[in-house]
C-alpha cells in the first residue's frame, strides 16, 4: 500500500466525461489498496474565461479580487470529482485550497506556498476517502485567498506529497512524458523514460511546458518522487524524474533540447562597475514582484559595465519603465529593450563529464547563420538567446547534432 | 451618515453591464457619507448552470460537494462588484462567507446562519470601504462550505445588517415593492408603500416571493429596518416593512393575496387518536430535514384521527416514502398524496378587528365552484387549500372581493 498524489490538470477535467475517467482511474489505485490524495486545476478554458470575465470590469483586474474570481474554477472541479467518485462507490472529500490550509505569502496572481496543514487530508485517508484539494490556490494569513500563478496546481500537487510524504507524486497531463524536445517542432523527438531532477529543472524553466519550474524545485527540495503521465492512455510509464544520476553513463551527454519563447530583453549599458550596481539595477524589479531568468554582466570600457536580463513578456514594458525611470540615478548611458528574442538551451547531466558541448552548439548555430545575442551556462545546459524568427530552425539543427533522434 | 446593508439578487448582477449599475448606485450611498455592507446573489444563471453541470455527474448530487460547488456563484460575483466598485474609485473589498464567517449548521444545502462574526467588516468600513460579501453561503464548525437554499441571499442581509446594527436592510430586486398580490395573475395588483412585518411573514411564507420567509424572521427578531426595493429604477420607495400597526386604522382589513403552487399535500387517515400521534407521524418527516408547512388534525371516528399536512413538492416522495415506510409502525388505514394542489390566502392585520373576513372567503371561493380542501388561520391569515387548477381564478375573485384594486 502506498500513499500517492495524483495531479490532473485542465485537459484531463475538462468535461463531464473526462471526470468519469479520472475517477475510474482512482478507483483502480483504490482498488490496488493505496491511498490517494487528488489535486485538480479548473476545467480547460474555465480560468481563461473568468479572466476575460474580470477584463469585462477593469482592464486590469484587481489583483485580490482576481484571485477570489479565478480560485473558483478548481473549486467547481473538485466537487465534481468528488461527486464522480461517490457515485462509483468511492469515498471522497473536496478541499479548497483554503479549507485544507495551504498557506502562502500574499502576493496576490503569483503567490508562494509556505506551509500545508495535513492533519484533515491525513484522517481522511485513513477512514478510507479520497481527498481532492483544489490546485493552484491558498490562502494568506489574513485569510484572504491567493493563486500560485498558471500551473500553479502542479506545484500543489508537489507540495502536498512533501506534506504528506507521499510514495509518488504522478503529475497527469496531455503528453505522455518529456520529450527530447517539442515534437511540434521536431516530429522525431523521442520521450525519455527517465530525467534527472537538474535537467528536468532546466527544461521546465527553459519552456518545455511540461511541468511548472516551481513544483520541479518542490519535489527536489523534498526528494518527491514525480512522475509524468498522459491522462489520456491506460497504460505508459510516462517519464520518471530522477535524484540520481546512476545508470546515466549509458545516456547520451544531452537530454534534450528547451526552449522558450516567452522572454524579453533588457540591457542597461554603460553603467559604472563598482560594487552594488547590480542591486541597483534589479532591486527596483525584484521589489515590483518581477521574476528575473537570464542575468549577464560583461566588462565594459572605462570603468563602465554592460548588464544584461531577461524578464517574462508581460513583465517587459513594466521593467523597462522601471528603468527607465532609474536611468539618470543609476548614472546608465542607455537602457535597451527587446522582445523579440528566443532562448534556446542544451540540457544534460552528461555534460559535466564531457567536454564541447558548447562548442558543439556554437557551431551548429554558425552554420546555419543565427547570430547569438547572450550566453548563459550552468553545470548541466547551456543557454543561448537568439532571434526569434530563428527559434525552430535553432532547435531542429541542435537536436539532430546531439543525435537525440536515436534510441540509446 | 447611516449605517446601510444593500443585497442584489442575481438579476440585479445579471451581466457586467448591470453590476457596473449596481456599483454606481452604491458609489452614489457613500456620496451621501453613508457606509456601505453589499451582499449579492449569484449572476442570474449562474446557480442552475452549476446545479445542471452537478448533475450530469450526480442525478442526485452529494449535498456537501453540491454547496462546494454552486457557492462559487456568489463568490464571482463579489469580484465583480468590488472591481467594479474600484475601477469608479470607490474602495472596496469582498468576502465570501466563509471569509466573514457566516457561521452556519452543517445541513448541507439548507443550513441556518448560528452566527456572523462583524469583526472584519467594521475595520473596513472604518477604514472606508465598500464590503461585499457573497450571500446564500456561509460554513459550518468544521469549515465546511454550507449554502442557505434558495433564497438564502436574502437572510444573509438581514442577518448582516442585524450583526451590525445597520440602520436599514434594502433588498433590490426586480419588482419594485410588495403587491397586492401577483401582478402577473391581477394585472390591477397596487404596490403596497408599507406592510407590517407580520404580514410581510405571512405573504412571504405563502408564497409571494418578493423575500425569503427567513429574512423577515430575522429582521423581525432582530428589529431590522426592511424595505424592498427595484434595482431598476432609480427613484422609488419600495415598499417598507414597518413592526407597528400604527398608522393602519385607515387601511383596508385585507393587504394582499398570497398564493403557493409549490407544495403538495399528505394524510394519514385513521390513526390512534392518542397522545404523541403527531410527534410520531412529523418526527421522522422533520428528521430527514423535511420541512412541513400547514398541518391540521380532524378528529376521526372510533378513537381514530385523520392528520394532514403540507411539504414542498421536491420532498413530496421522500415524505410519501417515509410515511408509508411507518404505516403499520403508526397503525394508520391509510396514507394519500396529492401534488396537483395549491394554497391561496388572505393576509392582513385588520383582520385581527374585522369579523366575517372568513366567511366573505369562503361565500366568493363557493361562487365560482371551487371546493376547499383544507382550512388553516392565523390571527392574521386564512389560507385555503384548493385544486391547483383553480388557483388563479380564486386569487382574481378574491383580489377582487377585497377590494385590494381600488387606491386607499
Amino acid at each position: 500500500m502506498a500513499l500517492i498524489v495524483q495531479k490532473y490538470g485542465g485537459t484531463s477535467v475538462g468535461s463531464p466525461d473526462r471526470i468519469r475517467n479520472v475517477a475510474k482511474r482512482i478507483a483502480k489505485f483504490r482498488a490496488q489498496g493505496h491511498q490517494v490524495v487528488v489535486v485538480v486545476s479548473a476545467m480547460s478554458g474555465e480560468t481563461n474565461r473568468l479572466i476575460a470575465l474580470a477584463r469585462e470590469i477593469q482592464a486590469s483586474p484587481d489583483p485580490r479580487e482576481l484571485d477570489v474570481m479565478v480560485s473558483t474554477g478548481e473549486q467547481v472541479t473538485i466537487a465534481l470529482l468528488a461527486m464522480a467518485l461517490k457515485e462509483i462507490g468511492i469515498k471522497a472529500k473536496s478541499y479548497t485550497g483554503s479549507q485544507v490550509r495551504v498557506l502562502t505569502d500574499s502576493a496576490f496572481t503569483k503567490a508562494r506556498i509556505v506551509s500545508i496543514d495535513e492533519e484533515k487530508m491525513r484522517a481522511d485517508l485513513d477512514s478510507g476517502h479520497v481527498v481532492v484539494v483544489a490546485g493552484f490556490q491558498g490562502v494568506d494569513m489574513d485569510g484572504n485567498i491567493t493563486t500560485l500563478g498558471r500551473g500553479g496546481s502542479d506545484t500543489t500537487g508537489v507540495a502536498l506529497a512533501a506534506a504528506l510524504k507521499a510514495d509518488e507524486c504522478q503529475i497527469y497531463t496531455d503528453v505522455d512524458g518529456v520529450y527530447t524536445t517539442d515534437p511540434r517542432i521536431v516530429p522525431k523527438a523521442r520521450r525519455l523514460k527517465s530525467i534527472t531532477f537538474e535537467e528536468m529543472l532546466e527544461m521546465a524553466s527553459l519552456g518545455s511546458k511540461v511541468l511548472q519550474i516551481r513544483s520541479v524545485e518542490f519535489a527536489g527540495k523534498y526528494k518527491v518522487k514525480l512522475r509524468v503521465l498522459s491522462s489520456f492512455e491506460e497504460e505508459g510509464e510516462g517519464t520518471l524524474i530522477t535524484f540520481e544520476e546512476e545508470g546515466k553513463m549509458e545516456q547520451p551527454i544531452i537530454s534534450g533540447i528547451a526552449f522558450n519563447r516567452d522572454e524579453a530583453k533588457i540591457t542597461v549599458r554603460g553603467v559604472p562597475d563598482k560594487p552594488g550596481i547590480a542591486y541597483q539595477i534589479l532591486g527596483p524589479v525584484a521589489d515590483a514582484n518581477i521574476e528575473v531568468d537570464m542575468i549577464i554582466q560583461n566588462v565594459g570600457a572605462e570603468g563602465a559595465t554592460d548588464f544584461s536580463f531577461t524578464v517574462h513578456k508581460n513583465d517587459f514594458d513594466k521593467a523597462m519603465g522601471i528603468l527607465r525611470g532609474g536611468q539618470s540615478h543609476l548614472e546608465a548611458r542607455e537602457v535597451l529593450g527587446d522582445d523579440r528574442i528566443a532562448k534556446v538551451s542544451v540540457v544534460g547531466v552528461g555534460m559535466r563529464s564531457h567536454v564541447g558541448v558548447a562548442s558543439q552548439m556554437f557551431r551548429t548555430l554558425a552554420e546555419e547563420g543565427i547570430n547569438i545575442q547572450m550566453i548563459s551556462t550552468s553545470e548541466i545546459k547551456i543557454s543561448v538567446v537568439i532571434d526569434e524568427k530563428y527559434l525552430e530552425l535553432a532547435v531542429r539543427v541542435l537536436h539532430k547534432a546531439f543525435q537525440l533522434d536515436q534510441e540509446v
